[in-house]
């Protein structure tokens, strides 16, 4: 392993605060204690995100830009061998194996190398993530011993062969077939038509020499479901498929072209028995099956349970990415200078523009709050997968959370990288200053490692089953009084929170009413509520339909299906929000509590205001609140202005990690050279006389 | 010119309509006559558009991916080189240089060219639209005759050097200087610092053999603000820069890497007199400046105002591109199968699914809406560039319009491409399947030819300046009692439509309230509503300080802007909404007229919906209707499902413009395959049994 370096290098935080129209006397102004706060955002992690920071220095794993696409995946796989032979990969693995079974810290410093390259993070997470993993999770004490040192040591680059052209987010639903012949204790796999073909496998177009496979295992006549086996496809010498196997390229992508995704299919390809990766289920070599979870549905979750890190890491990788391109934009827009300011003879500074706040200090303010929801998926999935508090219910309660966050954070990103390129004009769309690169690269970390849309559905399937517990036994007519009333907001007014949801009785003043809305507890119950409401109206419509046909029932469920998943976004919102509030209780220091505490009103207020109309409809927020939300958010950026590159500075950032041109400070020197040159001009009474002055005379 | 050539093709709509849950008994349902849609989505220059689509079926003019940069380069020189040789370009240009002098017609060509290659396209822009039409429109018959014919036959490629490193949108600030010296009769270019060189131009880096160079003009010691002049910058033979010019490589982009963007810098670089393109402003040879404009800002927005074809054709071409996303999107859509549906052994068409008819639907509604705006726009400029109503007025409301369409529908662009790619899946991230390419090619038009935001901002000024036209000789106390009652809707609902905007009296049941807001003048009421009120109320808060001093007075404006530009937003949107319905109004087909109604309400549904917490806290829609819009929408969206095939294939894209693997076909035959495969295995009684269905035997 790496060892920790002492971070004597020079931090990537702009010296001098630059004038702002907006903050007024400094002195007595509240201070963020950076690196306190640096300490939070890394979480419960520290020393492993540090040593990986120092990883990501290496200027041998950053990011090329105008590579052949033939170029950028050998530089991939370089890549990975250099970091294969620094042992980085070894975290999470076996002790016995050379490594030091650290589930959370190997995501941890995963997801920290996304400042040096994507593409790296991604192809080293489909060799030791995935592929290795399927051994690692799915395999037993055979498979461990054979296959998995030279998976872990690149040895055999691997490609993981679950998704097909024609079933990608279904996999319960695969083409593929195992077909178990006992005559030569042989699994047969067989690609029965094109839409069965494996797709999109990292790996798969050129260097991998084996993959996990994902098939329906067929024995006796009987499919027990998806399993995974371990397939040989290419000589390792020739580089040629094995006989048998076929594949495609898919060729150029949208991103992360370092990673060589293609194709493949398998025409009666035959293994050995023991290939099978049986730690869930076995065959015998007489063909029969056993199996340890008897309920072939749980079996299948059970399995595909593993898969739960990699949408862990996409959280924590594309905050990151979502904080180090606000960081890129909000440093350039407190440099750069664009039209007269009030100041006269001195342009004004972007990010003293209202509008180039908005675009940016909320988006600041949901990623802090990632960070924080981040640190406590990322310590359910180690409890989990250490085997430290490894229950059902556990893995469970992990995995929809994971299914709640990923989306959120990875559309986060991809809105803010869009968000900061746009803030930074032509220069943002320079891949020299990263923001479009790093944007194209996490394109389609909203669709892999499970579809955003399909896993809000997930989580929004847990809360409809959560919620029918609560009426085991009660008759129908029951059910639709509860949802009645907690729609109608009783449950929210008689919580005691009173105060906030008076829409016609509404008479206090604007302030009085932003006074209420600040309140953590009524926060809390405005987010709760809005959760449980919009998931006992569908309840409420799914139960008109119980007794109704199949085919009614499906479509009963697809007239409430965007609801659905509006309401799984506003769970995970509102798992965002208690991770930043926790983190907020936590603070001692005053000035950083203050500081800190506007940031969370930002975030709170900014979720307030998208979702008005709904808080406005049902009566929660009064019409005459509402429209001081908005006002309150435009206050909340003036207080923030002079706070922000504290804010950025505890991201904790080095120029290695950054490299963005104009994050650098060479803006600030050429906004100062400017007005140096027309300063002397003027002083040396040659500079031209303005047309419109002599006009005037 | 390209012959019209018949076309007999085929086109690309999916033949059979597939099986959908949603679509009631088919026979009776109203049907879109494609044909006429389709003629009415050529808008005015149908035969123009047929012409430039054959043109860019031409494979030769096609992207290609995976190309290093220097290739992409070379190949869109070799592409323009052809189009030149084809005459392609001449349209705008006068009849004595071998023209057609048809500005609105060269737009609509030049949009229908987005579907080969955008790189093609704007460098294709560069040098026609910008370089040479600098020399067409700011110069003067020596000028044609001198410059243009080289630049239009593409004898010298050149680079239209307006932006600087500091200095985007600010035009009239640019540092480079032009300054006359009598003696020689030349002027002297020059960079005073790094902030002034020219940057992001298109041919700068490779190409370009000379440059229209904006500077700032200075003689007798005054400055007489920006003027453009040709300056020669490269040997054309050995493509080396001449003396006192230098440059840089912008380098790799997020997208366009065809165009070999540059920086360019002028040390003292001396040009004759007669460089200056005069038509607005000259120097006589002794130095004597003289303009057909007196005022410098007027003289500044002129020479400026011959920018505006950029925007415009922005508008066209991003529409087409949203268009072309949404094709692609939805055909995969309308054949790719996902997930059990309702039917049992058949999974269901993503189009079915009301998530995936919520993400697609809307945005093929504001498509288009863009589509007859954007005919509205481009006759505006006709009217103007042709001479034939070349007014002052329509000159600002031609910029003020350009300046509020190009943000929304370059916007909606990247929105739509990225929904789309998202909506594919897997699939949608590879290149083959065109969507990040375009989306990542088009990300750049947010930004340039004048910034989005900036952009709306101007459009802001425009609408506060003739809302303070009506107060002229008003007080203080007038404007500040008008705005209140505007404000308080008292403008709104003595308009006649009282019924839509009782807040309390609301008595009705949701489906008259939807009925209420289904009329054209009560949407058209409520849309223009907010644009007054909106500007009402940043005018009484701007009239606040109308007294104050002018740091306290730019501290007012700064604390509006964002609303500033959202009431900017809102008025681009009543544009849409109008243009809209003129051409629905238009209809007389029974068939299109309920369905294009359809496409109508759902756009203008969705701006409510967008837009509801407005309406709801400024009491113009009650709750009660509010919590109806979404209902509506869903209702919406289950009509227009049987008929989106119809939709898209009224945007008459044929094979060679579409190009997309996924939307080929392809997924279609891949899905039957996989059903008939299943249904043969059934049928021949080998199947294996499911492992479930052996539990509950």
């Amino acid at each position: 392993m790496v060892d920790t370096a002492p971070r004597t290098t020079q931090r990537t935080t702009p010296a001098s605060t630059p004038a702002s129209q907006a903050s007024g006397a400094a002195g007595s102004e509240p201070k963020l204690d950076v690196a306190l706060v640096e300490r939070m955002l890394r979480g419960s992690y520290p020393e492993v995100r540090l040593q990986a920071r120092e990883v990501a220095k290496d200027s041998r794993f950053h990011k090329v830009d105008g590579y052949s696409l033939d170029e950028q995946r050998e530089r991939a796989l370089e890549q990975m061998k250099v970091q294969a032979s620094q042992g980085f990969q070894l975290r999470a693995f076996p002790k016995r194996l050379g490594g030091l079974e650290d589930a959370g810290g190997n995501l941890a410093a995963f997801e920290e190398l996304v400042t040096a390259d994507p593409s790296l993070q991604i192809k080293g997470g489909v060799q030791w993530g995935l592929f290795a993993a399927a051994i690692l999770h799915l395999g037993t004490e055979y498979h461990h011993d054979t296959f998995l040192p030279d998976a872990i040591s690149l040895k055999v680059p691997g490609a993981f062969a679950m998704t097909e052209t024609g079933h990608g987010s279904d996999v319960a639903s695969v083409g593929t077939t195992a077909t178990y012949d006992p005559d030569t204790e042989e699994f047969v796999i067989d690609t029965p038509f094109r839409g069965a073909w494996k797709d999109y496998l990292g790996n798969a177009a050129k260097h991998a020499t084996a993959a996990t496979v994902f098939a329906q295992l067929i024995t006796k006549g009987v499919n027990h479901g998806v399993h995974c086996f371990y397939v040989p496809i290419r000589d390792a010498e020739t580089g040629e498929f094995l006989p048998g196997i076929g594949g495609e390229d898919d060729g150029h992508k949208g991103g992360l072209n370092g990673v060589d995704n293609g194709r493949l299919h398998f025409d009666h390809v035959r293994i050995p028995r023991t290939n099978l990766l049986n730690r869930y289920g076995d065959v015998a070599p007489d063909g029969t099956y056993t199996s340890s979870i008897d309920s072939p549905g749980r079996r299948f979750f059970t399995m595909l349970g593993t898969l739960v890190q990699g949408r862990v890491s996409l959280d924590g990788s594309t905050t990151i990415a979502s904080a180090l391109g606000l960081f890129i934009a909000l440093t350039y827009a407190s440099q750069r200078r664009q039209f007269a300011s009030a100041v006269p003879g001195q342009e004004q500074v972007l990010l003293d523009y209202q509008r180039h706040q908005r675009r940016l200090l909320p988006r600041l303010a949901q990623t802090y709050a990632q960070y924080f929801a981040h640190d406590v998926l990322l310590n359910a999935f180690d409890d989990v997968f250490s085997g430290r508090a490894d229950t059902d219910e556990n893995r469970q309660n992990l995995e929809t959370l994971a299914a709640a966050l990923k989306p959120l954070s990875t559309w986060h990103a991809l809105d803010t990288l869009q968000e900061a390129r746009e803030a930074c004009g032509g220069s943002g769309f320079l891949a020299e200053n990263r923001l479009v690169g790093l944007r194209a690269d996490l394109d389609v970390y909203v669709t892999f490692e499970g579809d955003n849309n399909v896993l809000l559905q997930l989580v929004g399937k847990r809360l409809l089953t959560d919620y029918a517990k609560q009426f085991k036994g009660a008759t129908g007519v029951d059910l639709a009084k509860f949802a009645a009333a907690q729609v109608a907001g009783k449950a929210f007014n008689e919580g005691g929170i009173r105060r906030v949801g008076q829409n016609l009785r509404d008479l206090a003043g604007v302030g009085h009413g932003i006074e209420a809305l600040k309140d953590h507890e009524t926060q809390r119950a405005l987010l709760q509520d809005r959760v449980d409401t919009m998931i006992a109206e569908i309840g409420a419509e799914l139960n008109k339909v119980r007794r109704a046909t199949p085919p009614e029932q499906a479509a009963a469920f697809n007239a409430n299906q965007d609801q659905l998943i509006e309401a799984s976004r506003a769970w995970g919102e509102l798992q965002q929000w208690q991770a930043f509030t926790d983190a907020l209780d936590g603070v001692t220091d005053a000035g950083t509590k203050t500081v800190l505490g506007w940031v969370h009103s930002l975030f709170t207020f900014t979720l307030f205001e998208k979702h008005l109309a709904w808080y406005l409809t049902h009566g929660r927020i009064s019409a005459r609140r509402g429209q001081a939300v908005t006002g309150y958010i435009n206050r909340l950026l003036e207080r923030l202005r002079p706070h922000t590159l504290d804010l950025i500075g505890a991201f904790g950032f080095e120029p290695e990690h950054v490299r963005a041109p104009i994050a650098s400070g060479a803006e600030g020197i050429r906004q100062d050279e400017a007005r140096a040159h027309y300063a002397n001009l003027r002083a040396s009474g040659e500079a031209p006389i303005d047309e419109k002055k002599t006009k005037k005379r």
